[in-house]
Order: C-alpha cells, then structure tokens, then sequence
C-alpha cells in the first residue's frame, strides 16, 4: 500500500462466485490482486466446477465447508446467491476485507488511468472518516485536500472509518424499476471524491464493492434480508441494503464512520431489468418500511461492541417489524444467528479461538 | 435557463465590490452575466470611485443608500468589507440570487470547458434536494443521474432546495493557519458531483460562491458574527460560516435542503496568509463554541418561517453564548437588527411594501 501503513497481509480480498469461469474476471484483476490472499466462496447453488487462473494466493469454500463451519443446525442464514460472500467475511482472520461482485472489473478513472480499487479503499478505512461535521471539501485526508475554512480543529483528528463504500461506471446499481424505465442508461460520471457520509443520516450501501474493517463491521454485514423470490442479479436483492443501513447505525452510535464515493469498479451489463420487475416490487415496498425503522433506532448505552448493537437491533426488529411482514422475523433470526455464529467461528472481538479452515 | 423554468428576470447577480477597479472581473464573467440583472454594492469603507465596464444591466448602491436604507438608527449591523454584499441581498426583489467574490472568474471542467455557474446554481436549486436519505450516487436530479437501488419512493420527490453552496479551484477557501502551513497548495481536484448535506449535518458554509432561494434563505444570511481585527481577506471573516449554521439549522427545522458541489469558480491568489494568522486565530477559537452551540439549537414548532426561526436562535445566541464573548452578543442584536429590517425595507414573507430603491 503507497499511501498507508497497512501491510498486504492484512487484507482479504472476499469473492462470492456466482459464475463459475472466473477466469477473465480474476485476469482483468491480476495486478491489483496478485499480492493479496483471496478468499472466494463459490455460491452452494452453481453446480459447475470452477474455473480459476493459475497464479492467486487463494482458498476455494464451497457448500460442503459452508455445511462444515455453520453446522446442520437450523440457521435462518442462507448462503445463496450473492449471499455466499458472507461466508467469507466469516471465516477470514484479517483486519480488512474488500469485495467485489463478479461482474464488475477495474474502471478507469477521468484520465483513462486504471483504477487501483484495493489501494483506494484500503485509504479510505485507514485515514480518519469525519461524521461530526461536513467538510465541504470533500475527504479531507485525500492527497491534495483539506479542511475548509470554519472547520472546528477539535473536529479534525476524525475517527476510525469502519466501511468504505465504493461506486460504479457503466452499470450504476439502480433498483429493477429505475432499470427498466431507462434501459439505455448508463453512468459515466466520475466523481473524483470520497467523503464521510454524517452521523445521523443513512443510506442505501450496496455490496457490490465495499472494503470494511472486519472487526468492527464485519458482525453487522450478514445476509438477513431475503426476498422470497430473490434472484441472481442485484436489482433482485437487498440483502446488502439491510445490514448497511445496521452498520451505519452502529457507527453513528460507536463512534466510527462510513465513508463513499472512490474507488469506481466497471458493472458489465447483465440481466434483463424487465423480467425482475415483478421480484424487485417486493423489495421496493420493503423499503417504505425499513428506512423509517432504521431511522427510528435508537441504542442503548450498555451497546459497546458492533456485536452488542446487533443484538439489541434484533430486539426492535422483533419489536416492531416482525409483525408487518413474515420477511422481518426471519431477518431478525438471521441477525441472531449470525452472531451467534460470528462468536463460535472466532471471528468475535478478542476471541481466541482458531478459525475453522486452514 | 436551459435545464429549467426559470426566467433570467428571476435572479440578481450581488457583487459586493472590495475593488475599486471591476473591469476585468465582469468582463471575464461578461457571457454568463450580461442577461441578468446585477446588484452591484461598494465596500463603504472603499474610497475610490468604481470602474464598471459598459453592457451591463446593473444598480450600483453605495455608502449614502445603505445608509439612506438602513437609516442612522443604532444597528450592530456592519455592512463593510465583504458584508457589503448582504445589502444586495436585502434590497433585491428577485426569488433567486447569485453572489461571488470579486477575486474569482468562471472555472474550466474537466475537459477545459467553461462553466456556467449561474446555470448550475439555479439548476440546484431549481431541482429537488434530499435532505432526509443518502443517495450515494449525488444529486439524482443532476442530468444523467438518478436514485440508487434501495433508495426509498417516498422520499424521492424530494424538498425545495433553499440554498446552493459552490465550491472553489486554485485557491481553496482554507482558513488563515491552514493557508499559511500549506503556502504553494492550490486545489486542482473538479469534484463533477452535486450532492445534498444531509438533514441534521452541519457544515462550513462559505460565502464565496452561493446562490439561495431568497425568501427562504436570505433573512437567514446577513453580516452577524464579526471579528475584532477582521479584514479584506476571505480567511480573515466567518461572517458567512455562522449564517451558513444559520440556514442549515433552519432549513433542517422547516423541511428545506442545502445542496454542495457544482459549479466551482477560479480564485485569484490574493493576500498573505502568515500576516493574517493572528487575526484568524480569533475566528478559530471562536468555532469550537459556535459549533457545539448550532449542534444544540432545537427550534420549535412555532416557528414557521424562516424569521421566526433566527429569532428563536437570538434568544439562544443570548442565553449560551453571549456570556463567552462579547462577539456572540453583538451577533445576537445584529441578527434581531436584521429581521427588522428585512421586514422593514420589504423582504419579509408576504410583505407587500415596496422597496427603496429602483
């Protein structure tokens, strides 16, 4: 890493595959990726055999090791679809994770220079994240930047960013009705900024390419939210807009931040946005009531640990969601479970316990 | 306006003049200028008679109409040095207004086009803002942008956006100590995004290069919180940071947004940074009160527009702050100085008498 002190072997690099020719994704990411481990977790539903390049520091999980590490105890967890990833945070030992669906590749940037996505994000999450305050000027610890005039110095030494959200050329993440209503439409703006989005407001963070801190984001970002008729597409899930909006309110609440914008990854086109309309109004009525609850949420003191918050966020979903619509109460168990899980795999705060796998 | 419906004769353009000589600045920003009506007010402390280049349709005001205006009733209300501009905004009639400083000149993008700044303002404001969601993708009423996967339907009409802060390219609005650090920075980095602070975030805003909605905003923005030693430098004044605190509280209060971003303007270096450093220290110390005190304004349901709310805030300023320093209490009487004025010279929300000028 050029720009911070982290060093390569405390990152993993998480892929869930839900192809099973890996082989131009992993090449078009061989030099940002080589000097990485990678974890990939193939998706319990595809039925081929991988196809993966020589020449990557990484370990496969499929559904016998998901089978081995989660048990055939009932778990409200289902590790399908993009879902699988989750594995992968679970069972990594490392500071920091960086995932990325296997559509997208790297993206240039406004002067046709690749993208180092991994780099980027990994200098989001190790300089400060500021939700106190906004700071007009964008990041401020970005090379080149800095606070604006009026900017509270007692403010400026910010606090540890938890997760970096990044963005998408070609294919921006809209939902299947936003899609479907312009079919043509593609992004093209490259937004050269990163900022701290600020305590109290929320946001829909997607997963197709996110990096966190494991230990203090890893316990929120869980697949929960499951559709019924979910889908192998992303405008078919909001799985990641769920413990998005836990991790965000657990940073407000802890103290740490949540920063977006850089690093750009490029969608390649996938899907028909029409045939999924009818699954993604499920989600979209979903929403209406998600966002007010979320906002609504307020922890108690006694929440100290990324894991305590979820626990207390399970309570108020049970509380107050779980009656509207059955979809809740099993995302309120899946929450429950996977902390649960995260504890018994090791992956909990100060738990000595070796991981599972080699 | 080529993006929306507003007409020309719906703006003013306020220059508040720190320079005798205006030649070169309205001939560099003569295209985008010359079909606006411009209101043009001359530092009272500035001696030398104003040099305005022909073709302009504009109103000068000097000393004599702020004083035959304001009158020579006691107010703690300083219109020297760059606070002359808050008398154009007082005197105009328009539902929109655009103010830069005179020491910037139009901007070049990203691919060395001009920008249209008064264009892109009135566009921000003009569009929706989104005050209470975080949509990763910036303003979804930029062109070509939209709302991101997750981002619930009701919230995607939006609010009325009251004010529209733009940013900066070469010299950075920094405050003195930063400026001095940092001697040869200059700020190359074209942000292309627009984007709404959201609801309940504070944030520095700086009078340089804004355009508001003048009922909604312009009883909000006026001369306040002056410096012992301040001068004719941009970091040696934080008159416009604590109206900014001012419009966002007050905005966050009745349901209206503040948009950030697009269009930057070209700073002109100006000034010696080290030599205003014992002046600026002033306002520095300043905003480690000002901040926390705007972070604890709760406004009540009574208060329904935006003068009643800076008088709600009066109240407060006198109760928090006015014992720490002598400079919040007469921040406190300029503030009820300038609603009675407002409402006086005709400003005010559904005030029918007409004003004292041309």
């Amino acid at each position: 890493m050029s720009q911070t002190n982290i060093g390569d072997d405390e990152v993993d690099i998480v892929i869930g595959a839900l192809h099973a020719d890996l082989t131009s994704f992993l090449n078009e990411w061989r030099p940002l990726f080589s000097r990485f481990h990678l974890i990939i977790v193939k998706d319990p539903d595809l039925k081929e055999e991988l196809k993966i390049p020589e020449g990557f520091n990484l370990h496969v999980y499929t559904k016998s090791d998901i089978d081995r590490v989660v048990g055939l105890s009932s778990t409200a967890i289902n590790f399908s679809g993009y879902s699988c990833r989750y594995f992968g945070y679970l069972v990594s030992r490392k500071k920091y994770i960086f995932s990325v669906d296997d559509d997208c590749i790297p993206a240039k940037d406004n002067k046709g220079l690749s993208v180092d996505a991994v780099d980027q994000h990994i200098t989001n999450l190790a300089t400060p994240a500021t939700p106190f305050f906004f700071n007009t000027l964008y990041d401020p610890f970005c090379k080149g930047a800095d606070f604006v005039r009026g900017y509270p110095f007692s403010l400026r030494s910010g606090v540890t960013c938890a997760l970096s959200c990044g963005l998408w050329l070609n294919l921006a993440d809209h939902d299947a009705p936003t899609q479907a209503l312009k079919p043509g439409h593609r992004n093209s703006r490259y937004v050269d900024a990163v900022l701290t989005v600020p305590a109290g407001a929320l946001m829909p963070v997607s997963g197709v390419n996110i990096a966190f801190n494991r230990e203090l984001a890893g316990p929120a970002l869980f697949p929960g939210l499951r559709l019924a008729a979910e889908g192998k597409l992303r405008w078919e899930t909001v799985e990641d807009i769920w413990c998005g909006l836990c991790v965000k309110v657990i940073c407000d609440h802890l103290g740490h931040g949540v920063k977006t914008g850089l690093p750009y990854v490029w969608r390649n086109d996938r899907g028909n946005a029409i045939e999924s309309l009818k699954k993604e109004w499920e989600g979209v009525k979903l929403m209406e009531e998600v966002v007010p609850f979320f906002q609504s949420v307020r922890l108690s003191q006694a929440a100290v640990t990324t894991e305590d918050c979820m626990l207390e966020i399970v309570a108020l979903v049970k509380e107050r969601l779980a009656a509207l619509d059955p979809v809740f109460a099993r995302a309120a168990q899946a929450m429950a479970d996977w902390i649960k899980l995260w504890k018994a795999v090791g992956s909990g705060s100060g738990s000595g316990s070796s991981p599972s796998n080699g």
